[in-house]
């Protein structure tokens, strides 16, 4: 199917993907005294008088903004607020379908952090959470963390912490079917932008035992030339055993690739090299680092990608939306690591012990039962963890 | 009616009045793979390459953002942003009902003109316009203004040019009632705050023979202490036989009273000593200058207020919805006085001879014909004065 074309034609016919409806009618004078003029100004006072009624009495409370500087689109790269859009009326538009969350697009005109930390903390008031969309790493990262400390309202990069979460649920079922603890295994991640970065993250915090990272110029280490800061944080606390050289070196005797990189840049030699029951997860797109068949060939022993059109897609619909739908419903001030973990766990868990299999080790898309079991163990984490407010 | 009591409950009942709705349907893998990767990245690209396109394939032509910093709310001042929000919901959702014009509140967290001036600004890419909502006096002009000469989309004051507009719509059929010519008359507004500036350049526009304006010390003129700049301005061109004294001494022998100010501070004979057919637009709220019946005991031709329970509500509904239609149905660069004029022709001339009387010089607010004659007659106006781009 040429999706280019129909997104074209459908993007054309509707003129954009959202609109804004009212929860009220309005069809007489007395409907207008109540949902406004003077009706309405009884909750504005009440509100006034107590700031926390705008949860009771405005759209606040399940109302997420989609906010992009329009960085880092899809593979687009820099393509400016305006260009965008679409992706973010999408994501918009994916919240409600899964999750009945209201999200709103805002797309900034400018580059500078400090100006969008400051623009999202003045138009904080309307919104109940905050979900950050296609920034280039390292801004990403500062930007998510100036806005967890000054905002109330729980913060998410999507790009970050929605792979990151997807990934874990993936590999938790891989790691099962594998019969190995994740205390245990080694993994190899290719890439470090905002997606390889909240990966390795993750994994830690979930024990995994090491980590390396390899960039375009191959191993990190602490002594790696040109990293950014949270690469250099990452370099840290990963490659334990220092190892240095390329790609093709550390990913021997591994027992994990991730790769969040660049098209066909593994080979199945470079997978027959790996621990044995190796798991894949190649996420480039559209061509991942490498295509399926090629990894079976070199014994992998699961492969997930990025793609709807092959087994275990990575797809972080499967995440964000009932993320927010669990830390929305008990007013959480932030979306933290035990309410991450439990939305990978909860991922996992949809897909029973009998189901499960090499080749459906993470739910599909559609999978009706992924947003609510997410949505009600970030719930009870929230309040776990002590971050729910209701 | 308690409107208060009933108001509560309407908001807490939905939580708020707006929701985000997708116009597409996202049901199966092919849905996403349109609305969402891999498809959308083409309208992406498209608009990366001609930033007009947005409007062909986003949701910003029919967007309209209502913003605030709630800093003159209704008539209770300056409760803050998140206060605020009930309003700016309700006129989000009048935006809808009475003109299909998606609109979103965004109420902002800052008193700062340079603050908002810029936040709006880098959030424009999304909207197609700009609707500014109670904005405390003087700054609101000088965000309108800036706003204005930064942006290439509509921005549009309610407070001050709604208002203006529909006093303008009443006094060109009060005008026809009362046989006169508004070349040949004199007006008093009492108020000088944004709504009565705004009605007082709209008149002067309509080619009135003279305006004095009153606030709580007396008659403005160019001597008066206190003024801010947006006083002074209009006080230099207003005025024109340099009065002085009080509302008491300014009314005499007027043919127009404006009020836009405080309850009950006009009297029956203060109307009495107005000039014969005298016209009466009380709109303090909810109790205004005079009662109608104090009014007509005084001798008033016609009396107006901005309640739906006496005859000829001055009502702002009548004029935003089907402006920014229009507006936006053109792609205006902007809401000029042209605009402005077509648009209370057009609320005036809704009403036909036939039908006009004393008690009926504006249509009702839920006259359907209204939102659509005006945004008629702004396109038709926005093309005629240049500022159309389709």
């Amino acid at each position: 199917m040429d999706y280019n074309k129909m997104a074209i034609e459908l993007h054309q016919k509707h003129q954009g993907k959202i609109s804004v409806c009212s929860k009220v009618k309005v069809e007489d004078s007395v409907d207008l005294s109540v949902a406004y003029t003077p009706g309405v100004a009884q909750p504005c006072r009440e509100i006034a008088s107590d700031e926390s009624k705008v949860y009771d009495y405005t759209s606040k409370g399940n109302l997420v903004a989609v906010v992009s500087d329009g960085t880092a689109v899809l593979g687009l790269g820099d393509i400016g607020a305006k260009a965008s859009i679409p992706v973010m009326e999408g994501k918009s538009i994916l919240f409600k379908e899964f999750a009945g969350v209201d999200a709103f697009p805002i797309c900034l005109d400018t580059k500078d952090v400090e100006e969008i930390v400051r623009t999202v903390q003045l138009m904080e008031p309307v919104f109940g959470g905050i979900n950050l969309e296609d920034i280039s790493a390292p801004r990403c990262f500062e930007i998510e963390k100036r806005l967890k400390e000054i905002l109330d309202i729980p913060v998410f990069h999507d790009d970050q912490h929605g792979t990151a979460i997807v990934v874990a649920a993936g590999l938790i079922n891989s790691l099962k079917l594998a019969g190995k603890k994740i205390s245990e295994v080694e993994a190899v991640i290719n890439g470090t932008g905002s997606a390889g970065i909240a990966i390795g993250k993750l994994l830690i915090e979930m024990g995994i035992k090491n980590i390396v990272f390899c960039d375009i110029n191959g191993v990190v280490h602490e002594g790696s030339e040109g990293l950014n800061w949270a690469q250099l944080e990452m370099a840290k606390i990963t490659n334990k055993k220092g190892e240095t050289g390329k790609l093709v070196d550390a990913i021997k005797g591994k027992d994990i690739f991730i790769g969040v990189s660049a098209p066909n840049i593994v080979s199945s030699e470079m997978i027959s090299s790996m621990n044995e029951n190796a798991i894949v997860f190649a996420m480039a797109n559209p061509v991942p680092e490498i295509m399926p068949e090629e990894a079976i060939k070199g014994g992998a022993f699961i492969i997930g990608t990025g793609r709807s059109d092959f087994p275990n897609q990575v797809n972080n619909v499967l995440a964000f939306p009932g993320i927010f739908r669990g830390a929305l419903d008990v007013r959480a001030s932030d979306i933290n690591e035990e309410m991450k973990i439990a939305a990978a766990n909860a991922i996992a868990n949809t897909i029973s012990d009998d189901e499960i299999s090499r080749e459906y080790i993470l739910p599909k898309a559609f999978d009706r039962r992924v947003a609510e079991n997410v949505a009600e163990a970030v719930k009870k984490a929230a309040v776990d963890s002590g971050v729910a407010r209701i």
